[in-house]
């Protein structure tokens, strides 16, 4: 019972997190998106906005990451779940390490960047720190996004 | 000849790095320092402020790109160097892919969360981007300034 509620919420929180993704795709970005839960309640939420800030660090995971430390007013974000619709790259990976991440769920897999089962495994390396963390909630959702974000970039290049 | 210019501008840019890190040290942060040099002039700095801005993410590094980013007004860093006096972390090592710069300099190695060397070697892996990055430089002047940090806080717990 407690593991349905548990996956309920999951559920729940990633559907925000998808909320998140598509604010990306309305200003053009690669659509991602991501929220942080601190005790059963969204603390921060973030989008890709690469482009739009012409900032490399933009990410969605990054920008939750900042906004959640600055709400819990500490750098450790120790009691808290990311979520994220697509597996983290190295820089979100590392700050995952970094701010004491202590779960992640992610939906769709990346196999051009993913550091977590497609490329490489950055959390198995043993740092001061371990993250639980695992992909393909909302798979199919997360992924079909940037699927047809993709799709309408070509043809808009056509 | 060119190699022995460019040698000498690396350590002039190093100490500038060096200059940062102490910096970091006399707010009582980790006294690592960045700056990133574009066309032979410096035009990004920073510091390690995890601490003072409770951000995990504010390494020196990261503040450095932000900065660099601005300054050019573009998240690609194309043709810019960048120089540490730590070896970076998984964070930093993904924000120096991500960003595009091609070649990075730093000082001391980090047998804890060094990725180039130290723990594991992040650069080798073929993402869409390549990066010429050595360490080594100045190491003795860039590890000295960790070691006394670490040596005065251990000092001050006692």
């Amino acid at each position: 019972m407690a593991m349905k509620n548990q996956m309920d919420k999951d559920i729940k929180y990633m559907k925000e997190a998808i909320k998140e993704a598509k604010k990306a795709y309305l200003i053009g970005e690669i659509p991602v998106g991501a929220i942080i839960v601190y005790k059963d309640k969204i603390i921060a939420r973030g989008y890709n906005k690469r482009e739009t800030n012409n900032q490399a660090i933009d990410h969605a995971e990054i920008i939750a990451i900042k906004k959640a430390s600055k709400r819990l007013n500490s750098w450790r974000l120790d009691d808290c779940t990311l979520y994220i619709t697509l597996e983290p790259c190295v820089m979100c990976s590392g700050a995952i390490i970094q701010s004491r991440i202590p779960k992640v769920m992610y939906g769709a897999y990346d196999n051009r960047f993913g550091c977590h089962k497609s490329i490489t495994n950055l959390f198995d390396i043993k740092f001061n720190h371990n993250v639980l963390i695992n992909g393909g909630l909302l798979e199919e959702e997360c992924s079909s996004l940037i699927k047809s974000f993709f799709k309408e970039l070509r043809e808009k290049k056509n």
